[in-house]
């Protein structure tokens, strides 16, 4: 049972640990046991049996849509992929070594300014505004991804799921299916996490009855941050680098323990048994070696997995993963944030819609710890 | 004495009203009096002794600069408030009816693209970047006000005071004396106020370890929502109805209560009685008057005041007044938000240093209020 804080009453914890800000119903992380729910459903059973537009409508519905509410929404989801010119110039003039969460962010902004209903709170233009930005982030990083690398942007085909549209844009030809799904798979397994740093700073934004676009390119501007959704990218190097040495797995690790280094991927604020996600994740890794005849990210990724639940109790993370599996389907390092944020804008967006049901201001207190009763010196005299 | 939590305790605030979330050594204030301090000094102090660039300096290093170092940061200032064609570009491709604060957001968030220290995390770094954006954010709001009424954007005349070029680069020509002062007042009253909505986005997003440019973005598209930064672009609609209506304004606040209306401009969830600034401002808005010879917004503004004193018991906070002196100053109604943006730039930034020195992860958590355990049904028998 939780504490209800009243307003004479002061409460302090530092970075909000063990402090319940809003309800939600939107997923439930139990991280003794290491489950995860979206909306009433096990994770486990959504990526087996649903797609990621699926679970983009259970998100912002509630409920899982019957067949013709299901292409319905994927009908508008390809017809709203294409961006506006201003954005592909935006891309175009934003230098080739930008971060990509970077570039993003601002491409991201810009979408408000050729959104007719950018500025309408009404709950109808916001789930619309949800389905753009789900079908538009994509569009984004496959664009940046080519124009940076010298090649033209391609627009996408209109057709298919968001896996299928995106891999298409990004390798300009059509992804085979095995490619497909698990790609999709990854994008429901990232799509909802409770109150992470970039869900909840999407709701602070939209607290003070901002708009969508706000909100989301402050969520974007978080999920940067190399201990939210940058962890991945962190996972790769790590792995890259272990694979470059030509070291055993085990002595790489004990070496970077005793360094005092962190190893990326491993341990959760609220997990304390294997993410689930992780599990699911580690599976299609398995998959995907055998399939290519190459197990050496494998190999070397249970290594690394035995090596730091035996020394330190840790077990791996989503990040852990994910790394190998964006990898294996020829993704570069650098976009393994972006591609996240194309699978969370879903939770974001829901989040924005259930804030705004019943809206209240999210405004903690600080302690002041300065210094009080300073006379001003005339410039002079300092 | 704040209640220490810990982690097997759950405490649960909406909004975390009353729950402190981190230490802070930039402001204090003191609502029962009506008392706000940065650093030390009481704002009454600082609005009548210091410029808007030594508050900067102030938030910034904690302690008031001596000459040599004002004029150091001063002249960077200066020669920093040039923007890079880029952001010239977008900012001319951005639809004229665009929200400002959406433009100034997409804007800011392209700085990031022409900035070599972006991704740096050093604090020395980190100071360079709050000069920048502190001297690029007065740039792209002028900017963009001249583009979208079809007139050049000024370059900045490099010279003088950021309050004196921002009202040269908006306008066109060089401020007088007393419009230069008057702004420079409302800088140093709105450059900081402990965790509002805006700080704390910009903190929640700092604290992933993602960089000033992301944060800042994110703490502008907070500042953009009607109950944090819009609120005084509502009290300048309010006041111009009346003005527009012809009638008695005690009469006008009496038939807007009746009909539950909301008053913006009064009441804040940490003054209980009336905001400092508000009081600082009131008396620049009478001096404007006087001047001017028109007394019409502030006999209106202080008639109004005495109504929801009387009638509600709420008293004017810091945007009741601000809407009057910028309307005086003749600042359009839709830049009253980026202007208070330009200059709460300094207070986001201080607070990014402030994190960045003893960072810890801002993660508070939801509790789950929807259903568990459904099965999925095929999608042939939703």
């Amino acid at each position: 049972m939780a504490t209800q804080t009243n307003s004479t009453e002061k409460v302090k914890s530092r970075g909000l640990e063990g402090v319940v800000a809003l309800d939600t119903e939107l997923s439930f992380i139990d991280g003794q046991v290491g489950e995860l729910v979206y909306a009433g459903y096990d994770i486990r059973d959504l990526a087996k049996h649903t797609s990621f537009e699926e679970v983009a409508f259970l998100l912002w519905h509630g409920r899982l849509p019957n067949k013709s509410e299901l292409s319905d929404l994927e009908s508008r989801l390809r017809s709203e992929r294409t961006l506006a010119p201003m954005i592909l110039d935006v891309l175009a003039a934003t230098p080739e070594d930008a971060n990509p969460m970077a570039a993003l962010r601002t491409a991201t902004s810009a979408l408000a300014h050729f959104d007719g209903e950018a500025e309408d709170p009404s709950r109808e233009a916001n789930l619309r505004k949800a389905i753009r930005l789900t079908a538009r982030i994509p569009s984004i990083i496959a664009s940046f991804d080519r124009v940076r690398k010298g090649k033209a942007a391609i627009s996408p085909k209109g057709e298919g799921s968001t896996a299928f549209d995106f891999l298409y844009m990004l390798n300009g030809e059509e992804p085979g299916e095995a490619a497909e799904n698990t790609f999709d798979v990854c994008l429901v397994l990232h799509a909802e996490h409770g109150l992470n740093a970039s869900t909840f700073a999407a709701r602070v934004i939209s607290a003070t009855l901002s708009d969508m676009y706000s909100a989301v390119t402050g969520a974007i501007g978080a999920l940067k941050g190399p201990l939210h959704g940058g962890a991945n990218i962190e996972v790769m190097k790590t792995l890259l680098q272990l694979d470059a040495s030509g070291r055993n797995p085990r002595e790489f690790v004990l070496d970077k323990l005793q360094r005092k280094e962190r190893i990326m991927g491993f341990g959760h604020r609220v997990y304390k048994t294997m993410d689930p996600r992780a599990a699911i994740l580690r599976d299609m890794v398995e998959d995907l070696s055998e399939e290519s005849g190459n197990r050496k990210l494998y190999d070397m990724s249970m290594e690394i997995m035995e090596t730091m639940e035996k020394e330190k109790g840790l077990y791996p993370n989503v990040d852990f993963f994910s790394a190998s599996v964006y990898n294996m389907l020829g993704i570069d390092t650098d976009l393994y944030t972006p591609i996240f944020a194309m699978s969370r804008i879903t939770g974001w967006t829901a989040h924005l819609l259930e804030q705004w049901k019943d809206n209240r201001l999210i405004r903690p207190r600080a302690e002041y710890t300065g210094p009080k009763g300073l006379q001003i010196v005339p410039i002079e005299r300092r």
